[in-house]
């Protein structure tokens, strides 16, 4: 564990560390506080005769690790677009335990359980940290404190933001694709390992000092669409088998049967409906969680009674959005993940069913970002706070079991709705104050749940606009009351004092600490 | 005129000026012999805050310029995209002389006749100089000295290349797009002022200072593709007209009739054909030229005949291309820029038809580019010398009249052939030495003329495969021979010592220089 830092106090009154291993730190000054006077990072430059006849073929990952010069200390990035069927990383790290490579830096987008194998590596010094989400048991790993360094989470567009400011320098990037070529033009579209996009790998092939893609469907040049760009490809390997397609995609999605979230999904839709957010011409993005996925059913209903069309949809898709483009209630999907076989299929053969990557989407560090344009958003969040601050990362154990996502950039679009149950377990979700602060709650406008609304009082103009509508509303305070009453005051986690992760803000500051769990 | 700088010889035997404008220049050092220790340039970073909403709309251009900090002795870049149809580049500087400000680099990736309205700006101090292709009359005008400052020529590559290293920085670049929309998404498919694809425009959008977009065709969020994204425009210009529409393209491309011209397209594509260049699978490019467009046709004939398919080829495209990719002759059309009315269709409709840019074709400082990956392109000059060194931008009477354009680039395919007429208005082409060397000779395989081919005799491979062929195989000295017999030797033009410009190679370092003119 890395306790050689001082805890400081930051604008959102969170203790936060100085330092993260040894590298200067931030603290959070508060929402668009914070300006740096800083550059885009510049790689080293390249030149073509350095890649004779265009062709990057190389045996083995392992040839293509060794040619990258992989050595102790080093950041190596990987992807998440496998999700829980990634298989690549796993394979990077046995070849660095095989070479002997010790004190390794993981940066990937996310991990998830399939990347419980890599604990040993973690135990045997060849990964010091892992810098990204962690769902399930290497976050887990990580709260009992027996990582050897700090962990840093960081939403999409923040790990976008790091990799583009030269905040974290990636010396091997390693990006699985469903399609390549030989030149190393590669996409998600096609073949058994397709995941439909790779945008979440694109920071990497832009800024990485040696990229390697690694195909089971190597096409011929041009491999085209090419969502990541063969000139920022050093390396191209063929595999048998870069994942386990039916757990990277689902074959089908299923919307929620439990009817309490269904009710949260429809009042959710009935709010927006309300209050003037449903009209002809304007944009949401729902997640991939079951109530998510009603909304857009929801959404969809209300928009077919009116006759009205969303301009655009920003995915996650699934076969539901699919469904919504093809029947003309969206005008296009701007894509980030897609989450079943419908939606590879669609954004492969749909013009209005487009990729984007956290460049497009969510870089706070961008002049712009899509997340700005977005009219109604549905989150979620395992706590909210009476000031609606919310946390998406540690249960209320405190452990951290989740990864950020693109929750955080998320907030920066004009309405943001969580939709929650009063209660998860017996344990009310409103508390006195969040176990991790991940989102402020001036971002925060609305949480729905099964027994009440609660407007953000900062946003004034829908406090008015729900005047007489017969939506049950109720201060947040109301809400937190109704579920003491029913489940009793929610228990504090048992935590001990020592920072095992922080949380990154979209613009690179820390925003809160991740304290070790005493179990 | 520039005068403060000492000539030295560099690799290819040329005198070349060992700084241009004040800054150090570095004299070619052969080919794939420079490597540079740099790093990609890093703009300064921005933050959405400062965009709020993401609309970036203005109302005027004026507006765009003064809010973007326009001021004396800035670099302000425009495309040429339009070519000379091209509205843009003359209202900028018209609204610079009207706020007086002194002094500018131009920076346009061509400038064109319709831009003649701009030596009054040269004249009066409001451009300092231009760095960029001259066709016609700016060429004229710099080739008699009268620029103040040094011009710089780059090829499209060697332009992108320089702006990615830095060695350009662009302070503002001004985009005209067919279509864009209030986030800065933009297009060159649809609108009244189309062009195809904005691919030139590419490196300007990624690493100027300010971006502006400007379009007579406002379309709503988001506009798709985003050829240039919104996450690197600053403002959004909307204007009653952008272009003249039918200079942009042409309605409609016809190939030469020209019996000389369309000789030597049927002599290169036999030759093409009985040295086996033409196979299934391989890959080609011709430029836009009229020889070049009846080439393709041949090779179409050739594919037909034999029941083969090209892979891919590369554009500049045209309806002719386009037929191809139709009829299944072509795989792919990986396209650089449209000609006609047909292309733009052809790239706007059809998945196998896609814009590329200067980056994934040209780029000499990238992981490869892609015309390392194309069998045999079919170029143009206007000299070359007995030792396959080639001339593309000055006329045998000295004059710079023409950009390099994509020429240096495509010197890295696989097959390099030039068909040439042997004499234009009775001057030879072929001569003792090329008034401005553009392209080593060792990089350039065969010369194609009406009397004759000749073959680089580096090329063994392909002087032993048209052993017995029947094809017309002559010595470069031989072809010489014969146009003196003709017309008499070539006259040196009247130079003055005076270098009023230089030419860049792919690496950046400097190959040539342009003298004055003696009028």
């Amino acid at each position: 564990m890395y306790t050689n830092y001082k805890l400081v106090k930051n604008a959102a009154g969170r203790l936060v560390p100085d330092n993260v291993n040894g590298e200067a730190a931030i603290p959070f000054m508060g929402v668009d506080k914070y300006k740096t006077e800083g550059r885009i990072y510049g790689k080293k430059i390249s030149r073509i005769a350095d890649y004779p006849n265009g062709d990057k073929r190389v045996a083995t990952l392992r040839d293509a690790l060794i040619s990258s010069g992989l050595r102790d200390g080093m950041t190596i990035s990987t992807h998440h677009h496998f999700r829980n069927g990634d298989l690549l990383a796993n394979m990077i790290f046995d070849i660095a335990h095989e070479l002997g490579v010790k004190g390794l830096r993981w940066f990937p987008s996310a991990s998830f359980p399939c990347h419980e194998h890599l604990i040993q590596y973690l135990e045997d010094g060849t990964i010091s940290h892992i810098e990204g989400s962690m769902n399930g048991p290497l976050g887990h790993y990580c709260s009992t404190g027996k990582m050897s360094k700090m962990a840093v989470l960081r939403s999409h567009g923040g790990r976008y933001q790091s990799v583009q400011d030269g905040e974290v320098q990636i010396d091997i990037a390693v990006i699985g694709a469903g399609s390549a070529d030989l030149f190393g033009n590669a996409n998600g579209l096609e073949g058994p390992s397709a995941s439909g996009l790779l945008g979440f790998a694109l920071a990497d092939s832009e800024y990485a000092d040696k990229v390697i893609v690694v195909t089971d469907n190597l096409k011929p040049f041009p491999c085209m669409p090419w969502q990541i760009q063969g000139n920022n490809v050093d390396y191209v390997v063929v595999v048998d088998k870069v994942g386990i397609p039916e757990r990277i995609v689902s074959g089908t999605t299923n919307v929620t049967k439990s009817p309490d979230r269904l009710l949260l999904a429809e009042m959710t839709a009935k709010f927006c409906d309300e209050t003037g957010l449903i009209k002809d011409g304007f944009s949401f993005q729902a997640g991939a969680g079951g109530t998510s996925l009603s909304v857009g059913n929801y959404f969809a209903e209300i928009m077919r009674k009116k006759g009205i069309k969303a301009s655009f949809a920003r995915g996650g898709s699934n076969k539901y959005l699919v469904e919504m483009l093809e029947e003309g209630l969206i005008g296009y999907i701007l894509d980030g993940q897609t989450f079943d076989l419908d939606g590879i299929a669609s954004m492969r053969d749909n013009p209005l069913h487009t990729w984007t990557s956290p460049f497009t989407s969510y870089n706070y560090h961008g002049k712009g970002n899509f997340a700005q344009l977005v009219d109604v958003v549905i989150l979620g969040a395992t706590e909210v706070d009476v000031n609606f601050n919310a946390n998406v990362v540690t249960h209320s154990d405190g452990y951290l079991l989740h990864g950020i996502g693109g929750w955080q950039n998320c907030l920066y679009s004009k309405t943001v709705i969580l939709p929650l149950p009063l209660f998860r377990d017996r344990i009310p979700v409103i508390v006195d104050e969040v176990t991790t602060l991940c989102g402020p709650g001036e971002l925060i406008d609305v949480i729905v749940t099964e027994r009440g609304i609660a407007i953000n009082p900062l946003r004034t103009d829908l406090l008015e606009k729900v005047q007489g509508s017969g939506l049950p509303i109720k201060t947040i305070q109301e809400l937190q009351v109704e579920a003491e009453q029913i489940c009793g005051k929610a228990q504090k986690p048992k935590l001990g004092d020592e920072v095992v992760a922080v949380i990154k803000w979209v613009d690179g500051t820390i925003i809160d600490s991740v304290k070790r769990v005493i179990e």
